[in-house]
């Protein structure tokens, strides 16, 4: 095939992609058109000549990644991917319809070739930047055969997006050189010209981050492959690729005219918008009759391609074999990398300090899981030494550009990228992560968590200072509806019908070591870990400490049982354990009263149970009192109608956190009185 | 007063502030003492020579205003206000202190010159921008007479965090010439050497985004006041001056070593981080015996400042009143507009088509607002022709450089920045302010939402596509338990004892009407609107349906209500509640049934009212299903223990809406057979 046919067939194949993006849109009366035709050259120049992949063995580890950004792209995406094989004309149809595997957004689906589920914009490009730091994590202990590269394609909305930022500057401090992203800019976004809202220069802002920045016509196919060469040859650099290109290229009104560049088809079908989808399809070289047709030359060129990938994974799998044999150790290393089964690790071994705060007992297992769990990177913002991930960092380094042979990532202040990066790193595969700041700033990673919910990857949310006592910082450093908003989550199946999130907070030291066995070993979901500023004292124990709190794998466990039935029961999670603890101490000094005291590390998990044991923990008609540092109604379903949950109504106040406990009433003196006036 | 004479006692003054900063935070035992000796030199000649305002009346309107943004730095506001005279030195002791007013982060009091809450980096000088749009509103209405200076401090968390990027590029893109950034560049942050988390090139991306950008050395007073001046004399661009700072300037330690430029003296006080607070405080001129006072020489120097202020001012206002004699009718204007009490709407008046969805609804009141209230900014996220703001927007314009006659804000995809801008807006005074994207869309808002809910500023949320039957678009855009989360917030009182937020989801298109009468007549709270994408049927109405809709102003109401004790009442907010009216005709074809249907907009509010009116509503001892399109638990407490939440408990899926109530039980045959359940 010679230079003027690959360039011919190349054009033809960007312009199926745009008679099928149209018509997908147009048969599902919704959906978004404009940019997927403005984008379909640089993903079909990509697909076709530069992304690695293994048309027989889609998950193949080693292959290049390809995160789509802007999620309402996705026929795009899916149009691409049906030239692959990866989606049938039949599949294109259903688009956006019930039981389809081709959703309005794109839900990750790495067998078919969707990499990541996108939608809210700004995240995929950030989950791209967690791809390539875990390749290089990899390669640091593997070596470059493995190499590869990590594309990304973000819109004008994306860009715009706060998380760009963290996700442009992590990029350019790690120099990850394996990063190319495209940015498909059309000057066109869903309300407006890009240039109403924003007079950014992208370029410098980029190359601020210390990025390599490419500007080329976006829908000039020989363009976009130099710019594409030029970006695999970069090894200092993340690259960034701006191709100016036409929103619904391609695109003529019912009298030919030319129907592109118009807000209007950003996100509505072609012919709601006032353009021609019949015309724009002949105009494509297109069937207006039957769109949904791959090109008889497109069909064989993409025959072509995929026998070329095939035959490249094939030589780099037999590389791999080799290198195998020589580093049989490493090779069976590398192979429990990818199982992704939870690390074996003796938990009950893990030596716990008497009377410490949970984060600082979390930081004494992170200390371990730095020595034994060699593929799991740990995040903070900017406050390992306060939320002691400190732990994990002292037995390991920082990841640095040009180094990648530490294992903590200093993501500096910015939640929510990294939490997107975590959700990058757990779909890129090998590697285990996990992401650390102050509880209350949750509240900026929600989009992300929501995410990791969705997507099902098990990523690890560490956060600490759980409560109003994180004391002097005041009202905006005290979390207070933070726990009873994360356990939503509790309550939302995912689409294997399993709890989307499990959200622990342990009640004190070992625990706490359970809290994260349970982490670890929970491989299918991400994982909350809620814990305290505060020293705690240890719980009480018959026994082993350690294995009566492993009933917290039940998500909720009796600490102390009285001999005959309970007069009341009481119940929390984390710190509060320990004042009910406290208060049934002071109160049975008083009386001969039967107190059951409960541990609830998660009462989604607790829901989870036989009945049986649900009635044995909480029994029917008992009394019960729950105390909560977060709002009354965290424990509400767990205290039942006739109990009754004492929490906080009301913003957090900056005083020493012994004062606030005493002016919130969180002492064994008040919650004799609680118990008192429930049983009056 | 000599120049030699001024410089000195400048920088007395701030070796002043920097010995009062640590003095606080040693007596604290816990703190930030580094930075706020870091800055002291800029806030001082800031507050000394530049920021315009009154110190007899600290909340005049026409005041230059200075957001601080890294809230931890407050025993520097705190100093450089002692130094004003708005605290007294006990207030400095005290600092951290339970009832004190002086809290571990400062908390939003303009009486004493504290602007915003400040804490959760970012949002301090994003709240900025806000106010400097503002005052670029009002002048543009009323003259550049009453222009004044928005300062915002900035320091490295700050520039790191993702909104930044959203700040930036909106303040860049609008020429915010009135505003003006000082960045405390000290290359410190709380857990490493900022070098170790970024190589970006702060200057450059804030030219990126169209900044005028001056680099200084930020300890030096003079440099400092040119800087400033220049800024001053700025007309197209916000200017940022990048001071380089030293993180503890003048810490010693017992040896009298310089401490200076060390991370531990980030976060705790400088004896905790090694150095020593007595022969600091000695370095720095001071009395290490008795730390907490005001030199005699800058005690002199500052009543000289303030009395030129307080001159100032009174020439300012001299100059206001001439203006008001020659424009009384705009003079009266404008005193209303800083009344900020709700406008005078019709709202009955206001003509809904019938069936709409509350979204469209939404859009007629907003056009009518447009049109009655001359001080009122609203705002989308690039969603304005989804949303329905665009209601307002056709009847006003977008704000542009150089032109703010108009009065919507185009903030393009950055849903956190567009809500912090708004706290900003009603922190500034004067002007209502408004803001708009999806209901999934507000988990990234969340952080700025809690802002607006401690600091106790209007702003209005108005959320549209409120539940899954967004519908192709699928799970990423399908709010599932996003009511039940921001309902959290009615749950948390606020500093004045308030219900923190008012969140309402109305029930059709005059219940939407209504819905904006009780957030336009909060004026004391922020208030959600919760609206719908798709068409609802009117509720049925026995006279006129806007009286009926009214008493939603109690919260809930009775919607149907039968002759007799009803068998069963139903209840659900938003679009549910026409689901259920729907299933009530049904099953009353089918039999005689008493059915009692009500209609809550909010829980919160309605639990305010009087018992009897509750049980009127809700009658104790009846059967009673409710219906969400959220999370069950988000109608729990209203059901009761013997009622029933019927809502999800999963994840979305893509496909069109009505499908979607076929598969999920969104149907009135399905209401039929819960009842029918309920009561067998």
């Amino acid at each position: 095939m010679d230079k003027q046919v690959e360039l011919s067939v190349t054009d033809m194949a960007s312009d199926n992609i745009r008679i099928l993006s149209a018509a997908m849109v147009e048969q599902a009366k919704s959906g978004h058109p404009g940019g997927a035709m403005g984008g379909a050259d640089f993903v079909n120049v990509l697909f076709s000549e530069f992304l690695n992949f293994d048309p027989t063995d889609m998950k193949w580890a080693n292959r290049d990644r390809f995160f789509l950004d802007p999620g309402h792209m996705s026929p795009m995406l899916y149009s691409i991917l049906s030239l692959t094989g990866n989606y049938s004309m039949d599949d294109l149809k259903n688009f956006r319809q019930w039981g389809s595997v081709t959703p309005g957004h794109p839900e990750v689906d790495q067998a078919r070739g969707v990499e990541n589920t996108s939608g809210p914009l700004g995240q995929g490009h950030t989950m791209a930047v967690g791809a390539a730091i875990t390749e290089r994590f990899l390669v640091a202990r593997f070596g470059e055969w493995m190499a590869h590269k990590t594309y990304t394609f973000i819109s004008d909305g994306g860009i715009q997006e706060e998380i760009a930022q963290g996700a442009g500057r992590i990029a350019g401090t790690l120099g990850l050189s394996n990063l190319i992203m495209f940015y498909d800019s059309n000057n066109i976004q869903l309300s407006t010209k890009v240039e109403e809202v924003t007079c950014e220069d992208t370029a410098k802002k980029y190359e601020a981050w210390g990025w390599h920045v490419i500007t080329i016509k976006g829908n000039d196919a020989s363009a976009i492959r130099a710019a594409l060469k030029a970006a695999n040859e970069e090894t200092e650099r993340p690259t960034l690729i701006i191709g100016q290109t036409l929103m619904g290229k391609g695109a003529v009104d019912i009298d030919g005219c030319s129907f592109e560049n118009m807000v209007s088809t950003h996100g509505q079908p072609l012919g709601a918008a006032g353009a021609s989808l019949a015309k724009t399809i002949e105009n494509l070289g297109g069937n207006a009759e039957n769109p949904f047709q791959i090109f008889p030359e497109v069909e064989a060129y993409y025959k072509e391609v995929l026998a070329k990938k095939e035959a490249y994974a094939a030589t780099k799998k037999a590389e791999q074999a080799e290198w195998a044999k020589a580093n049989p150790e490493l090779a069976t290393k590398l192979e429990g990398f990818f199982k992704m089964e939870a690390p074996e690790i003796d938990y009950e071994a893990i030596a716990q300090k008497s009377g410490v705060a949970t984060r600082v007992a979390s930081a004494t297992v992170l200390a371990e899981l730095a020595k034994k769990v060699d593929n799991m990177i740990v995040s903070s913002a900017d406050l390992s030494n306060s939320d002691k991930t400190d732990g994990f960092l002292n037995n390991t380094k920082a990841l640095v550009k040009g180094d990648f042979s530490g294992a903590f990532l200093q993501a500096g202040v910015a939640e929510l990228t990294m939490a997107s990066i975590c959700n990058g790193i757990a779909l890129h595969g090998g590697v285990w992560a996990a992401c650390a700041t102050f509880f209350v700033f949750s509240d900026y990673m929600k989009p992300a968590v929501r995410l990791s919910a969705l997507m099902q990857v098990p990523v690890k949310y560490i956060w600490s200072h759980d409560a109003f006592r994180v004391g002097e910082d005041g009202p905006t450093h005290q979390p207070i509806e933070q726990e009873a908003q994360i356990r939503l989550m509790e309550q939302i199946k995912n689409h294997s019908g399993e709890m989307s999130l499990l959200a622990l907070r342990p009640a004190d030291a070992l625990e706490t070591s359970v809290a994260w066995k349970m982490a670890m070993e929970n491989t299918k979901t991400p994982t909350a870990l809620i814990l305290s500023r505060q020293n705690i004292k240890d719980l009480p124990s018959k026994g082993k400490r350690y294995e009566e709190a492993l009933q917290a794998e039940k998500g909720a466990y009796i600490v102390e049982k009285p001999a005959t039935t309970p007069d009341v029961v009481l119940l929390a999670s984390g710190s509060e354990v320990s004042t009910l603890v406290a208060g049934a101490e002071l109160i049975r000094a008083k009386g001969n009263l039967n107190i059951q005291i409960v541990s609830v590390i998660s009462e989604g998990l607790f829901r989870q149970q036989s009945a049986e044991y649900q009635a044995e923990v909480l029994p029917a008609g008992i009394p019960t009192l729950g105390l909560t540092a977060g709002l009354p109604v965290t424990l509400q379903g767990l205290v039942g109608a006739n109990g009754k949950s004492v929490g906080l109504d009301h913003f957090g106040y900056s005083a020493p956190a012994n004062v606030l406990d005493e002016k919130f009433g969180f002492t064994a003196e008040n919650i004799v009185k609680e118990i008192e006036a429930l049983l009056a």
